[in-house]
């Protein structure tokens, strides 16, 4: 099985295109809600909570982990990467790929929450692959709290929205990393705001186009993944009420929520 | 020592209010921001939470708690009440008692988190004291974000505060709750949108007014209490890097913030 954690319900994003991209792959799906959200957490939070959900993961039979949080990405991937033996996909190095290649100016921008701006992961790893482009990041801690709300097309968040991105717009960057899973829910409000020419990478999905060519390389991970007879699950470690109907609007179809503890 | 808790920072301008109305009573204060915050967990996970500082506070020397946190006043304290002989306050009565007693038409409203409006626990305990008194409610999520964002005078959040306001504006209120420690940082956003004739009930004041009642009424728990040489603790169950700006900005100093696991 595929494993992905998320502080909440955002990495849906993930497991959505993962579902839509790579049929017949099981999914196993692990929601932090008990803690979320991780973008406010201090570093070493993040990196326990992640070693926490990884563990929960392998006890449940994933034989790959998809981390699809940003927030954990950017401060934990190091971490996890040296614990752990598994192949382990993180939502940050296909983003960064995609950007690279798309952008022609190399003026990139990111944006996300405070913990994977402030972590510096983006800019690092975009520099790693691209050593003469010019990264501009902005945190938008608003944004989470606004697509929870579900304001997605109010004018307020339109506002918040345009004040975000004016320091980008400011740098004219001709590509944007939506570094959190919560923001393509907001594509349609970032869009106009950030320039129409402005290339925008969804890293839910290209985390999810990395994993699909991955799977089309290795026969061996191919053969350890593939299972169309097992359901797909979704825990999550708390269930508040609104989350089903928030989980159904982010996933596109109703799915069945099992607590557990992490 | 007095006991405090709350989810994060917030339950602060009820420390504050307590040290500036009883002093020479030294507190203990937990801020769970390993798990902050409570508004949008569900009942049972604040309720675990709750249990959990308690017991924290216990084990440090508290002889009194105060919930300061009314997402876990509203879905916590029947239980918290129910295990602990302590002295158990909350955030919730004080300021139902003196809404009660200032409101002349009856009409009385409420804004909180999810969990605090969700819980009904306002509105019960008014129409426990007051029977005839018709109670509005309105959950306002965004606002705990706003504040920790610092956006207390920002435009974006004035439409905001306004739009939550509404309901409440129409139908005629002549007191308005804020229940949840964070809005008092807002009362300047909130008095003009809800008509200056509205009585503003800040529950943190209310019980540190409270607590000061019982404080003089109560000579052995005077007596228990009353230690000017031993010094405030203020513990968090993480320490993120926005959190000492935030907490120095709501007690309105600096304090030492010790980390601690829960």
């Amino acid at each position: 099985m595929i494993g992905i954690f998320d502080s909440g319900v955002g990495g849906m994003t993930v497991a959505r295109a993962i579902e839509t991209l790579c049929p017949g792959f099981p999914l196993i799906y692990l929601g932090d809600l008990a803690r979320s959200p991780y973008g406010s957490k201090s570093p070493a939070m993040i990196t326990e909570y992640s070693h926490r959900n990884t563990e929960f993961l392998l006890r449940q039979g994933a034989k790959l982990i998809v981390i699809a949080c940003n927030s954990a990405a950017s401060t934990a991937s190091t971490f996890l990467h040296s614990h752990y033996a598994q192949t382990l996909i993180d939502v940050i190095c296909p983003a960064v790929n995609q950007a690279t290649e798309i952008s022609k100016t190399g003026r990139i921008g990111i944006i996300g929450t405070r913990a994977t701006i402030n972590s510096g992961q983006y800019e690092r790893r975009l520099r790693d692959v691209r050593p003469d482009c010019r990264v501009y990041s902005q945190a938008c801690p608003l944004l989470v709290p606004l697509v929870e709300e579900g304001w997605l097309k109010r004018r307020e968040t339109k506002m918040i929205v345009k004040q975000y991105l004016r320091p980008l717009r400011d740098k004219q960057i001709d590509t944007l990393i939506l570094g959190c899973t919560h923001y393509p829910l907001l594509k349609k409000v970032i869009a106009p705001r950030i320039g129409r020419k402005v290339h925008i990478i969804d890293s839910s999905v290209a985390v999810a186009q990395h994993l699909k060519s991955l799977l089309e390389k290795d026969d061996q991970l191919r053969a350890d993944l593939y299972d169309p007879e097992t359901p797909s699950r979704f825990f999550v470690s708390d269930i508040p009420s609104p989350v089903h109907a928030l989980a159904a609007a982010i996933f596109g179809r109703t799915v069945t929520l099992e607590k557990t503890d992490v």
